[in-house]
């Protein structure tokens, strides 16, 4: 893959901190430009090494771009195609959720992007050049003529540690409701229902399966609510095992409750180690 | 504290394995006996140190034993309990619900305690002499004659490196039930409801609060049934904050969904590091 000219990284944040890094570290281009809503996260940026320079000027930081890869919250990304109508550079993006933004992305040379590689922990603070390393990363291109792009955002993802998978937006926002929202859901929930004077009594049962509930809200709520029917069907699917565990221990069936048990374990024991 | 003459280890499992290399490691006991179902077993719990000899006889086990510490499955330590009411040894267990356990150790030398310090691996393989270093393990007396037994078995705790806090068992099951039974039911919940062909689609989100799920059938089909209506009560709390999440998100209603998300973000961030 030919090095780009300059590559613009919209949000330098975990993962646009990220491929900054990843990008640099892989010399696959000339400048990595970064834009910022605030002058004051610039400097760790560029000290860290994830980019050549920083901007606030959303103008500046796309010009003579090659290629622009949107890494902030799925309202703004939405937001910031809206304003991309004149470039013909190469357009990706890292949201959560995907039907919206292919959508929002069919008049320009965009295809979408999920790399399943966040964490709880935002910011470049935590940002590394191998986040993505042996990570799946999903591309949900919309339309007949993204097949050049396609291929090209695939091999920038792969030059960078990921595999990928391609998907239609639909059928990624189906999928994601159950692997990644879902959970989501359930940990924020779950938190929710915690009276708050016994928490000194958590042990690691309920840290684990609250880690994701230290993720952002805004970030949240966006890929909530750009994948609201979705969402509610895997809440609904959620509901029915639940009140099928109730129902178990509220007639003590030790028999049916043992083997709802060992089939969860089981499709736990399931999944893959590494994606 | 003096150390016991022999301290018999019923169920040489993650906890009775690891409680073994701990007595082990602070000469808390002249000799330490394990009490196993099979013979299998028995020789790698010598071979990695955790007791000095292992026996399937259950008599043999406690034959001039002055420490009994019961580390099966809480099914299984109501049983081992209803067939030692000639002992006058002290008496504890590792069960994970207190009320029905205290009730059948009333007539005994004995008082419950709960180390918060398990684990989905379970296994003597898992075990480590230094499991209960900072942990948390709470204590649950019960009826007036526990003073003595209560002081005596803290101690040993404190001696292994575990934090002890004393509680009733009523209140230690209706206090559990939120912070480690509901989060288990959770998680074996939201596996059972995650199709089974997109599991290959499941990233670190779904793995964190799933990871529990792989715990083992049997000990927490125990837990729930010796917990009912706790864990009944923590079920229903938990539907409610998901009702509330979901009609959120159906409305489209984004100020009251950050709010929400970060009310438990709040929450999750004042969880203890290490208990």
């Amino acid at each position: 893959m030919k090095p780009f000219k300059k590559i613009t990284i919209v949000g330098v944040g975990l993962l646009g901190g990220s491929i900054g890094l990843a990008i640099k570290k892989n010399k696959l281009a000339h400048q990595v430009v970064g834009y910022f809503r605030t002058e004051s996260k610039i400097a760790l940026a560029v000290k860290k090494g994830a980019i050549d320079k920083g901007t606030v000027c959303f103008e500046e930081a796309l010009k003579d771009s090659d290629f622009i890869i949107l890494c902030s919250p799925v309202s703004d990304i939405l937001k910031k195609m809206s304003q991309l109508t004149k470039t013909k550079a190469l357009i990706t993006d890292t949201g959560s959720t995907k039907t919206a933004i292919a959508k929002a992305g069919q008049h320009l040379n965009f295809v979408g992007s999920h790399p399943l590689a966040g964490s709880e922990q935002g910011g470049m603070i935590s940002a590394r050049a191998d986040l993505f390393k042996n990570s799946l990363c999903l591309l949900t291109p919309s339309g007949k003529k993204s097949a050049h792009a396609t291929a090209h955002i695939a091999e920038f993802w792969r030059r960078i540690g990921a595999k990928t998978i391609i998907l239609t937006p639909e059928k990624h926002d189906a999928i994601l409701a159950f692997t990644s929202h879902l959970p989501h859901i359930v940990a924020f929930s779950l938190m929710a229902a915690v009276p708050a004077n016994i928490l000194s009594f958590a042990a690691g049962g309920l840290k684990d399966t609250t880690r994701i509930a230290m993720s952002h809200p805004k970030l949240w709520s966006d890929i909530f609510l750009t994948n609201k029917n979705n969402a509610m069907d895997a809440i609904t699917a959620f509901e029915l095992s639940l009140k099928k565990i109730k129902k178990l221990i509220r007639a003590s069936n030790e028999p049916g409750l043992i083997s709802f048990l060992a089939k969860a374990k089981n499709k736990r024991a399931g999944l893959p180690q590494k994606s």
